[in-house]
């Protein structure tokens, strides 16, 4: 059986550069489909393409608008093809309008010197952790196993505001799924908004822009399996309708695989 | 007078989305232009456009290759405009060929339930940090008034191989210039390879794709006017040639103004 992570990506070639695709219930959030799955649909589109070249380095997504249930297209353009990079225009069509762009880097990775900067959090293991017994009124949470270390959703029948909006947790494809890149920039995007974080409430609020930063090859994240992966989010400052937050997720040995960042539409 | 920085952003119009610019020779880096001024120019070019509505939020600049000195031309897109947002795509040519692509996304801002979560770093007054003599061997960094507070630019004739890679400063144009967005998305990428940073020496390196994020509407960036700005940076992980860090762009009230993130290339 398909998994649904993969029947969402399924994308048949139209031609150079297009791609034919769907939106999948199993998805949808309140209006059209989760965000990080059109992510991951954007950036499948460039690594099934026979041109592409290396592996995902970096990728940004635009919310232009709403992306409606139902069919759409996705253009590949690879604008550049260097030696160790490769840079991709992407848009996302229904019905000829463009309803995301994104563009995406794709590297060669060779041995460098190397270091770790930023430390792991630190939170007991995945296992430990009960998984969270409550199901939000959308499909898409259902297709992940939160963990929450900190920071889990808001009880929003008791508004209670919070000083910080951070939040950590283990996370991992329901049904397990071994990871890759598209599953990984999926994932970077499960994090509700801060601002509810912060108010201990719901306003309307969606994504405008997220940018994805890989920081592991294939093997990496292939090593990493179908385990949880530990992830962890925050805002910086909240005004005039906008946030930022920044999310970074790990392998359970401790390693950076991505590090996320967006900007946030909020209502009031 | 024309400021350098205005004349590096003086863009003729071609007709409907289309900008004649030129690099600066005040703005040269080691191949072609300092990356933070073509973003500015980028940015420049859907300020200037008449069908652009509110303020910068967001801007994405994929550096796909070097600039070379010489004419360029801007290609601005305003690929979808909703009532608060505005979304455009960006590229520069030389010689028909794209050189540099960019997203960048424009905002209405109301006022909103607001706060800062992410606190403003320590540091003197401005005033109080001595300004930086050295001058490196190419034109754009004497556009800016460096106050190193903490992680100043490596003596690479003395290596030594640091445990963090954060850099806090104050710094401004020079000679001193109102800020502006354009000015703040160029500031935003003033930091030196933070991998010059960890081991203490020169090794190639570029950015490959930089994002920031505009917290403050014009009126705020008016009020900073032409005094320093407080400006920190560090990395998170380097490997296998690519490394990420992240900046944070401070009034001199204390107000987060921009957070700005980039994809860095290193040779070895």
């Amino acid at each position: 059986m398909t998994h649904d992570f993969d029947a969402a990506l399924a994308l048949q070639p139209l031609g150079e550069g297009r791609y034919a695709g769907a939106t999948h219930p199993a998805w949808a959030n309140m209006v059209g489909p989760y965000g990080g799955i059109t992510a991951a649909a954007l950036l499948q589109a460039a690594c099934i393409d026979p041109r592409r070249i290396g592996e995902p380095l970096a990728l940004t997504v635009n919310y232009a608008t709403a992306v409606a249930d139902g069919p759409y297209e996705v253009r590949a353009d690879a604008v550049r093809t260097n030696r160790t990079t490769q840079h991709w225009s992407l848009a996302l069509l229904q019905s000829g309008v463009v309803t995301t762009t994104a563009s995406a880097v794709f590297a060669v990775r060779r041995p460098t010197w190397s270091a770790a900067e930023l430390t792991c959090p630190k939170a007991p293991p995945a296992e430990q952790v009960p998984r969270e017994p409550r199901t939000p009124p959308v499909a898409w949470p259902q297709r992940y196993e939160f963990r929450f270390v900190r920071g889990g959703w808001p009880d929003y029948r008791h508004p209670r505001e919070e000083a910080d909006s951070h939040t950590l947790l283990w996370v991992r494809d329901d049904p397990p799924r071994p990871l890759d890149a598209p599953s990984l920039a999926s994932i970077c995007d499960v994090f509700y908004p801060r601002v509810f974080r912060r108010r201990g409430r719901f306003t309307p609020a969606g994504t405008v822009s997220i940018t994805t930063y890989f920081h592991a090859d294939a093997a990496a994240l292939a090593a990493q399996g179908d385990r949880p992966v530990l992830a962890a989010a925050h805002g910086r400052r909240f005004t005039q309708g906008f946030f930022d937050q920044t999310a970074e997720v790990w392998s359970d040995d401790g390693h950076l695989l991505a590090s996320s960042h967006q900007i946030v539409y909020y209502k009031e």
